[in-house]
């Protein structure tokens, strides 16, 4: 908040309306009207956002890990925002929650705050353009190892606990294609898979 | 420039700075730092936003038309955005640009210029959302009839002079696929092709 140029007075107030809160792995939260939480900032942990098609099919807008901000969970207080976004902690989390109606009246005080907010949009524009990018030009192979190789990100470990359900969830495939996919990517040796744990073993070389 | 509550002797510098422009159909511009224009109006017209792969494939964000605002023609002002986008006009437009150091300045010191700003992209990152949506859920015939009903919105007219290669380009697919669908829709009765134009025969009814 220091950075937003906050008066020391405005601090101490918002300062007291942030609040802590933990998430299970699989536990969803929504940015509908009833349930905007506000301004969350990942202490650890990781949360995917995602679209729904009618039928229940899923498919990511992104993935936000360790450090990053999602702006999403405070959509209600975007008003030209016209999709239906989920968010789910993909990994235990720990996150720190400004509270939307705190966050928009410090975005209306101080510039430096509206201007935190708009960078953060434009960072996930990016992020949305990037899915879109992925899906309309990559192979489904190359897109299931990309999306293995940035699960590990940072993690300190090439193994994987994460069913083919959830990788098509996430991918916006078929549970089918997404098990054809990894059976040829243990055929070629770079993955291996034993129960429910897939190791990535051309971590380095890809 | 007036509901951002510009005061009258800064209207007056930044109108001053407006200028129109017209733009023949198939004029590319870019979001470069050697080509960022500014914040553009289109008066009457027709954009497509579009991103391309290594091997030259394209698709498109979304399609911009008469009376909307094109921000990512000032994409150099943005700095979390790190895709490349490219804008085509897909008809004769005729614009109104505000210079991006102008917009700038303007955003800095007014707040609902730079909540203008934030809104307008909101509405870009939904569009992007749309698209990936479309692509990930529909079916390529789906996505073409959409396609063409979209773009013969507002135009008074259910004919449209298209290739199947710029239909390919807008959707992210090959020329052929296009191809074959468009027989399949022409043997639905949905549609008619004869010397280059499309004829929307379902636009009602859809």
């Amino acid at each position: 908040m220091c950075s937003w140029e906050v008066s020391k007075e405005d601090r101490e107030i918002y300062l007291n309306l942030v609040y802590a809160k933990n998430f299970p792995k699989g536990q969803k939260i929504f940015s509908s009207e009833t349930e905007c939480r506000g301004l969350v900032l990942i202490e650890y942990g990781a949360l995917r956002a995602y679209i729904i098609s009618p039928n229940g099919k899923e498919i990511n807008l992104f993935v936000l890990k360790t450090g990053d901000y999602c702006i999403l969970s405070a959509s209600c207080m975007l008003k030209n925002i016209s999709f239906e976004v989920n968010l789910e902690f993909i990994e235990t989390s720990s996150v720190f929650i400004l509270p939307s109606k705190a966050f928009n009246e410090i975005s209306n005080k101080y510039k430096k705050a509206k201007q935190f907010h708009l960078d953060l949009l434009s960072s996930r524009l990016s992020n949305v353009v990037d899915s879109l990018s992925s899906l309309a030009f990559m192979s489904l192979s190359d897109r299931v190892m990309a999306f293995l190789l940035n699960s590990i990100q940072n993690k300190g470990t090439n193994s994987l606990y994460i069913t083919h359900e959830e990788i098509a969830n996430s991918l916006g495939s078929a549970r089918e294609a997404i098990s054809r996919v990894l059976k040829e990517l243990q055929k070629q040796g770079k993955i291996s898979q034993t129960r429910g744990i897939i190791e990535i073993l051309e971590a380095q070389s890809v």
